[in-house]
């Protein structure tokens, strides 16, 4: 039985919604009490041994697969990926607008297990995909009312993607059964792009030519213009999202935490999806004048965040902001402020990360 | 004979190094004689008939080519893909501080062509890859004396990208033999990654463990921490660049160019490497208080950029500063200010575009 940590932060109780506060993320892998938790609609109490998984669409023959047939049928494979919300530190968003929804996520929209199940591409060919194919799709059995019109959740993503050795049907998170509130019994593990193409719960596999007509996928999780009207927003418009931009948080100290003068140490996670991988992560103490480097952790795997730490010299009275900016593979670095990155939906706030701390004996 | 177009930019002669006008680049596939040109050394002048690439290091047998043998005992492909040197759009630097050298490159240090040759992967699987093997490094048989110490040019990628469909050993650019000046008669083509290591005049491949140790792997090409000395970083400093960032140029109007009052048509270009594409760009004609989308052009090859366009209106009075910024397929915005992303060695200047323009009969 899944039981959430005491202090989780909870968004909305029906659908779920949590992220743990900065405190549950120090670790390189998340604990399945403290991962995030993004769901659309009630959590399906699906039993696994009668679970099924439906693979149809453009295959040589439809093809349907208990959950033993699976474990049987093919080789069992272990990823540590980081899973990341696309409305991860939307709340940075606040500076510059009104973001949908109360109570915006924070930085602990993204956590990180192991995931051992089998290879999505390995499925996929023992049931012959068709020279048409283009995309995969995924769809649970939970029905969302935030959907217009109401529907099933759903997503894809390329054929070239599905066939990825990272990407899994998994069973287990960090070798324990999988809880239902995180996918189980089954779930698709798409390491390195945002979580919503990691859909719980997955009863049908579609190979098609196309995308997903999922409104999760052709309306929702899209970047809009700046002045678009998110409400008038259909099919099709913005930018569909899928794998995860560079980014990075602090996650001590806290926000508003009374720290002493003289060294003070700073630690938190940087993260890039796909292709890319955390190349620095630079730390200022004074409000991004000056930088210095952190010590970056070791890469827990090529799909997974890294975590870095150093110590800054706080000497002047407080308050200090202190800022974090990672780097990129490709030389890239994050961009400077939420200001030039808003969208009416909030999602890929991937600006500097800025934690205003306190000197011990401050009141403010 | 290749010759160059009459207004190149020549910011040296010896070696020679070039860049077109912002004219050069409006269309899709940059002619032989605009195409921009980075040397670190003499261009060799190698005969096709006697020219042999020898591919050597961790592999079953060493063997030495010709380029008859080449051509007859490997397929032959196209790849329509965009080089660009790290140092594009260097000159967007000085508002910062002093880069290195005269004259940094403007937003020319980027250029496309059609490749054709044999896929690199054909060739290294022909000759038999070692287990051990991990980097695949390209030397030529010019002498930089730019390097400490002088040596041969040199780079390399990683196995995974050496064995990638796109990666070419090319002899036409255009469907014309490769000219000298552009690595003829046969330069490596790595799409999606800087074009240091589509490393021109390839004599030796060597399937190596690790990244090559030649300076322009180990030393040159990375982005060094804000203040750093870059006469004193040595090997293994910095980030290593490889595939390429997002980037943009406004490409007309022209900088300080007269320009009617009312709509005035703006277009330029567009890249990201890898994985990555162009999803969206955004134009202001108020220096970046608000936006309009522009028009993507076709996306010429998954390798190649994005030519885009739209028109303002200019109704109040000039000068008017004209920006440009592209979001990527992950959602991701270029950052604001060069100011966020100055490396003492001036790479990856991927900030937004600027452009400004008077008013037809302003003095300013």
């Amino acid at each position: 039985m899944w039981c959430k940590r005491a202090d989780m932060i909870v968004h909305e109780s029906d659908p779920y919604n949590a992220e743990p506060p900065r405190a549950g993320l120090h670790e390189t892998l998340t604990p399945a009490d403290s991962f995030y938790v993004r769901n659309h609609g009630p959590v399906p109490q699906l039993d696994a041994a009668t679970w099924t998984l439906e693979v149809t669409g453009l295959v040589a023959e439809p093809v349907r697969f208990t959950l033993e047939r699976l474990r049987e049928e093919f080789a069992h494979h272990t990823v540590t990926a980081t899973m990341q919300c696309a409305g991860n530190r939307r709340e940075g968003f606040l500076e510059v607008r009104d973001v949908p929804g109360e109570d915006p996520w924070g930085p602990g929209a993204t956590s990180t297990a192991r995931w051992t199940g089998v290879r999505l591409a390995d499925v996929l060919r023992a049931v012959g995909v068709q020279d048409s194919a283009g995309h995969v799709e995924f769809e649970a059995p939970d029905v969302s009312e935030i959907a217009d019109p109401p529907q099933h959740y759903g997503g894809s993503v390329p054929l070239s993607k599905a066939l990825a050795d990272e990407v899994l049907l998994a069973w287990a998170m960090d070798d324990a059964p999988l809880p239902a509130v995180h996918g189980g019994p089954v779930r698709v593990v798409v390491p390195g792009w945002i979580g919503a193409r990691s859909v719980k719960w997955v009863t049908r596999v579609t190979v098609r030519a196309e995308p997903s007509e999922n409104y999760f996928q052709a309306t929702a999780y899209r970047v809009l213009e700046p002045e678009a009207d998110p409400d008038a927003a259909g099919p099709g418009d913005g930018i569909s999202l899928g794998p995860v931009a560079l980014n990075c948080d602090i996650l001590a100290p806290e926000p508003g935490q009374a720290v002493g003068t003289g060294e003070v140490r700073i630690l938190g996670y940087a993260h890039a999806g796909e292709d890319r991988g955390v190349a620095r992560v630079d730390v200022s103490a004074d409000g991004g004048h000056s930088w210095q480097a952190a010590e970056l952790g070791p890469e827990p795997s090529p799909w997974a965040w890294r975590h870095w730490e150093t110590t800054v010299d706080l000497a002047g009275p407080g308050p200090h902001t202190l800022v974090a900016r990672a780097w990129d593979t490709t030389g890239a670095c994050q961009p400077e402020s939420a200001r030039t990155l808003w969208n009416p939906k909030g999602y890929v706030n991937n600006s500097w990360a800025r934690v205003r701390v306190n000197q011990a004996g401050d009141q403010g």
